[in-house]
């Protein structure tokens, strides 16, 4: 696609693109939509605009592969939606303000469409990896590391069921790998160097974390689409819990601003600049964003 | 590790090291458990063996990629094992002669088992395909469509849950992909044409299946390690059913005669067909072994 095209409709586009495969010929129909409900209509797709903001940073020279990379953290990131959701984990009835896949398709096909789009993950990166093969490699092994274990977000799902949690880790496997990749993934689909690109990534995953946290307290489930409240009902520790509601949107603004200064030098720094603060200004829920300014 | 070791060293001690950077250094210790489980101690490893059997008729340049893909294909066997077992699915208890996961460590370390078991399977290929990047996307493309959608194990897995299982596609993509995909990945990994090799994992996956209808019928739950008489249980269409038991056995070893037959010229030739042959005497249950003899 012409990488002058809007980052949304690139990244929509190359999804659409990943789920007409998996319902091609052959597919049995209610998982091809059990996989499509999963995934559309989307959410704020701030990984892959991440990613795509830093490949165009990086000079973009391969935008093929920097809309396979994004769209594969994105369906990754669906993926976990459609697992954690499940009766054994959060079952939760809504997301994104419609049902959650488990109760509009039953259990089984939210289990094997949280499968399938691990899997149609890897499958785009691999097709568009053909043209590049050397920057394959690196892009599967940073993508399946922040999904996986030990460290990916299958990890940091894991700790919910450890006897003692470790906070730290867990916040950082459960949402803070999936930034870092997207960054790191930017990076190596056009050719950059990934390690430039870490700390972006995870202040950034950080910052989500803190964000979240205070959606979970300050939001109706009407506005997140999705129950609120999930913490405290689970007994999760919480930014704002630990800092307080100011104190956790100081520290949100605190840590979009480290993760601003840390863009490396490159052409495309201010573009990308604009799509964090685009990005980040969604953070805060509406009700607090009075309460702050 | 050496080519010459036996191939089945060379299985458990890929799997192994793959599990250890699983379970490393910030890993969840309760998943880690998990996914080793699953894995170990294993079935008779048939798809991971017949992939470096091919990969061995292709001259083996790459034994490191051979056995990572050949590992890559036994984690996605296991994670498939894992997830069919849930209480969504056919609610097994057993598998391999112990508990089922679900069941030794609950449902979500079951389903978070499986997940991490898929990242892993394409993680393992990745760092192995650093040193030959051109042959990793057509392997990951090739283990990943065995995997996924339209066609894959998750595909076959999701017949059941249609209203109208088709059932040809439902034996193809449930048994038959994982075959398929081991045969044209032991060729892909030594540089070898993958079509050619097609037609003997698809024999050998048909085979497979009547096998296991077979053994859902014959065996005792002691003699395979897992429930049997699931096929009548659940409705499923099964060969043992359609053609009778003498019939069944019958198709079994023509189809193994197929498979054989299939092999194209090559130096490993003879030693393939024994790895066969090897395999395939463990299909029929021993109980219908004596009828048959």
């Amino acid at each position: 696609m012409n990488p002058r095209t809007d980052a949304g409709t690139r990244i929509e586009a190359t999804l659409d693109a990943a789920l007409a495969h998996a319902g091609g010929e052959g597919a049995p129909p209610l998982l091809a939509a059990a996989m499509r409900y999963a995934v559309f209509p989307g959410g704020a797709r701030i990984r892959p605009r991440l990613a795509l903001g830093v490949a165009a940073a990086c000079g973009n020279d391969s935008p093929a592969l920097a809309e396979a990379a994004a769209a594969a953290i994105e369906l990754l990131h669906c993926a976990s939606l459609v697992h954690d959701d499940l009766p054994c984990f959060d079952d939760a009835a809504t997301r994104r303000g419609k049902l959650a896949v488990h109760c509009a398709y039953g259990e089984p096909l939210a289990v094997l469409a949280g499968d399938g789009l691990i899997v149609l993950a890897f499958e785009t990166l691999a097709r568009a990896g053909l043209a590049k093969p050397r920057r394959l490699a690196p892009l599967v092994s940073t993508i399946a590391a922040s999904t996986g274990m030990p460290t990916g977000i299958v990890a940091g799902q894991a700790w919910e069921s450890e006897p003692q949690i470790d906070l730290s880790r867990y916040h950082r496997a459960k949402t803070g790998a999936l930034f870092s990749a997207a960054t790191r993934a930017g990076a190596l689909a056009a050719g950059g160097d990934p390690d430039a690109w870490r700390p972006l990534g995870e202040y950034l995953g950080e910052a989500y974390q803190v964000a979240d946290d205070l959606h979970d307290i300050a939001s109706s489930a009407d506005e997140i689409g999705k129950p609120t409240g999930q913490d405290a009902a689970h007994g999760r520790a919480s930014a704002a819990a630990l800092l307080g509601v100011e104190g956790a949107i100081d520290r949100l603004e605190e840590l979009v601003a480290d993760a601003i200064a840390s863009i490396p030098p490159c052409a495309g720094a201010s573009e990308l600049k604009a799509v964090i603060r685009a990005a980040s200004a969604r953070f805060v829920p509406k009700s607090l964003a009075r309460v702050a300014a």
